[in-house]
């Protein structure tokens, strides 16, 4: 069994914590780990590391890395932070939603990875909250076994609110695993359900899903109907009649059921898979702009509904983001420098600032370097329309945080003026950026942290703490840290334009650097 | 006729916005004069200049000379912006409320400007808004006519809610004009009544200082009783009644008027004014800690009530600032960078950050560069409880804000470290900073706007924008703008201690830098 992980998502419905050059997919709330890491974290249960694919794209890939070897090197299962052991990385070269990510994803494990038409693969989105982890490496297993029998394996949720930011899928109220199975061309004689007790038939025990405990591994049903995102009425209504479930946007099937179901469903992308991946990865921006859902799993016969008797929140919204977190007494949710008087049940996020609030209730009060989020609880789908401002007016708040990573490292604006900018700028150990040049502005830098070897011209020279140095305009250079602790330099930028654009760089160290 | 403006209190009660360090008379809300200065415009209507003594201390000495001198050269009327027209500035030496304050004004009065027993002194507030200025002139102009027939005028403010943070003051029904004089020691039998209008008997027309249009100026009238902080239902008794009044902060008497009171109700007051000035302020610490109000009005039988028929308003509390602001059609105040959706009755004021609400009704948000207040509406007295909880943590936020305003210019923090520290320095044009060394640290300097002229050790060079100098620690160094724009520096500090507190200042520049 393989994991695709789907880690190239550009969602900013947490903005202002995530924009569009950090996504959801890896924030760190409170310090902690990332829903990537999460992510990871929970298929490493039952699937080793070497199988497992992450899908991101060229801009996110560092993050990647990153979140994924900082969760290895805590392990201390490896030493050298430049390796990863997720080796499996995908870029796509453009974003065309799940249904050609995944197409990519079939053909990496086909070709790739060796991978025969009866091997199962888990699509996993990557910025979704599943708990216990345990209990969901339970349901793993068994969508293998059921994607086995030529299913294509979807995740329920039994809805627990009148959601009407979803679809919701109806099923049938008879068990699938009663029914005879669909034809394939694989074996899967050899899986039974002789597991079936019928003491517990679906709908027994408070609905589908809604039993407690054991797994019972025929309790997975055909679909009805997809619908549209509903009203409220209508939602109520499903949720009163019991048998529909919201559509968690994780799969199962073997490969061979979803290269039938793109050929049947999908003859575009059933195309492409014909291809090399490398002419795939070429020819991507041919790919139909789909989901799987539109694309195949509204339409295909072999769909089945898993219903999952776990907790999962999509993290849509800061109202899953108060949903997912602890509450203390008042139903505060309290991240950094935080006094709260007289506030109750509303969630206060702040990054560095002291945050003071005096009467509050149901707020959601989300602080950053340079943005500031307050909205009452249950009206944060607006937070796409302040988004949506920030982006007409060509903001930066909307596409990037003060602190901005690279590779290399990252830097950040300390302050501007009329004809200058300063930065500290951090250079992780054994990095090093460009051969650049500036045609408007001079620089000095001054090292406050680690050693950097300098290129100014045709001279190499070592900086040492509290040691400085200048590059005249029109001047190649290049600043590397040659050293074992991250490097620290504070750079303060003088010159008639010191925009981000004016930078010619000789040599590329990271291919797009 | 004279003024004293007492400019010297610390309140925070504007807290992020005021801090001890920059209290709330010389704050600008978006970027409009201060408190001070709109004080300082409104009594100039009437008295001139050379007639206005303002009281503050040492700590805020620079910012009075800041705001009353910008206000000056914005009117063309000086051209050096070290010399302040505002000549009458007195120190307090520390802080002992208004009684110690008006007393020393009195003996500046007496001894440095040479008035007589019957010149009004008219005592002000620096930190209140009134409107409109002209009609508050007149009102002025008619205390002192009262003030000269021997009486010590308060200004009473009809209550136009049921305010419990006051005290109330209850006034005879009978206008003190129709009554008997006090006996005084001054001429004022110049001074008729003849203007009084038997049309517009006091009570007349709505109440109290309810009429509108012209000043009625026998409508003043005596103190049957200063009350306590009423609770809600005292406080609403006591507007039904009609002849209820706040004290407004503000007197005029004859000099002659206060000295006979604070011997008949201040006794260790008045023993300090046969003091001389330079005497009583040397001793000012041994002066009792009270207000005026306790200290003689409560008790003197020449005190008459003048009502103000005008917008008054103490800004004593965010909620005071959103009461006094001009509101757009849903009842919101925006300054700064705001986007507002679904919002109403709120008030936002960022300084620098980009600020989105949602959903949000009757809030007071506050943002600064390293503090947020959110509150409810209503609620803002309990700012009071975060500033203390500050306090008690010793923390900065209760002090001073990230930039810090001395008298040669201004300081920002920009980022801090292990091991260092950098520092945007602003120096005033002709201004400089002491000589001094530091014992832990070391500094690099890059001008990055203006011209430094720096001494290190013996040398004195100067340097240019783009320029950068190296103060090694220990080395005795100035900072100094010699030209006439303002010098802008970025200060880059390394070593095992960067505190502000590791400074050794071999010359003063300024009695306290």
């Amino acid at each position: 069994m393989k994991a695709l992980i789907l880690a190239g998502g550009s969602g900013t419905r947490l903005w202002p914590l995530s924009r569009r050059n950090y996504p959801k997919q890896f924030l760190k709330l409170n310090g902690k780990s990332s829903f990537l890491q999460k992510t990871a974290e929970r298929l490493l249960k039952v699937i080793s590391i070497d199988d497992i694919i992450v899908m991101t794209n060229s801009e996110y890939k560092f993050h990647v890395l990153a979140d994924l070897n900082v969760m290895f090197n805590n392990q201390h299962l490896i030493s050298n932070p430049n390796h990863s052991p997720f080796a499996n990385i995908i870029l796509e070269p453009v974003s065309r939603n799940t249904a050609p990510a995944i197409a990519l994803g079939i053909k990496y494990c086909v070709e790739k990875l060796g991978c025969k038409k009866d091997e199962v693969l888990f699509i996993s989105p990557s910025d979704h909250v599943i708990k216990p982890a345990d209990k969901f490496a339970e349901y793993i297993k068994l969508s293998e076994e059921i994607a086995k029998k030529g299913y294509m394996v979807a995740f329920g949720i039994k809805p627990t609110r009148s959601e009407t930011g979803y679809g919701y899928i109806q099923v049938s109220k008879e068990s699938a695993a009663d029914s005879k199975h669909h034809g394939t061309n694989m074996e899967h004689d050899n899986i039974t359900d002789n597991e079936n007790n019928p003491l517990l038939p679906p709908f027994s025990k408070g609905g589908m899903g809604g039993f407690p405990g054991e797994i019972v591994k025929n309790n997975y049903f055909k679909v009805e109907e997809f619908t549209e995102k509903p009203d409220t009425e209508t939602a109520k209504k499903y949720i009163g009649e019991g048998n529909y479930y919201w559509n968690s946007g994780m799969f199962a099937f073997c490969i061979g059921t979803i290269i039938e179901e793109f050929s049947k469903h999908a003859p575009k992308i059933s195309e492409m898979l014909d291809m090399s991946f490398d002419e795939m990865v070429a020819n991507f921006k041919q790919m139909p702009d789909i989901s799987l859902d539109y694309a195949v799993a509204e339409k295909s016969e072999r769909i089945v509904i898993l219903p999952l008797d776990l907790y999962w929140n999509d993290i849509g919204s800061w109202d899953s983001i108060y949903d997912v977190l602890d509450k203390n007494g008042r139903g505060n949710i309290k991240m950094g420098d935080v006094v709260a008087i007289d506030t109750k049940d509303t969630l206060i996020i702040s990054d560095k600032r002291f945050v003071a609030t005096i009467g509050l209730d149901d707020c959601l009060i989300v602080d950053t370097d340079d943005a500031l989020l307050i909205a009452k609880r249950g009206e944060t789908q607006k937070v796409r329309e302040i988004v949506n401002k920030l982006r007409e007016d060509d903001r930066k708040e909307a596409l990037e945080h003060v602190t901005i990573y690279r590779p290399w490292g990252s830097y950040t604006v300390l302050g501007e003026g009329e004809r200058y900018k300063i930065k500290r700028v951090v250079v992780n150990p054994r990095e090093r950026l460009s051969l650049q040049l500036h045609h408007h502005r001079s620089e000095h830098w001054v090292v406050v942290k680690g050693k950097a070897k300098v290129t100014i011209g045709d001279r190499e020279t070592f900086v040492h703490e509290n040691e400085s140095v200048y590059i005249p305009e029109l001047t190649r250079h290049r600043l590397e840290n040659p050293g074992k602790v991250p490097l620290e330099i504070i750079e303060v930028q003088n010159g008639e334009y010191v925009g981000e654009d004016d930078i010619e760089r000789i040599d590329d160290a990271y291919g797009r650097e």
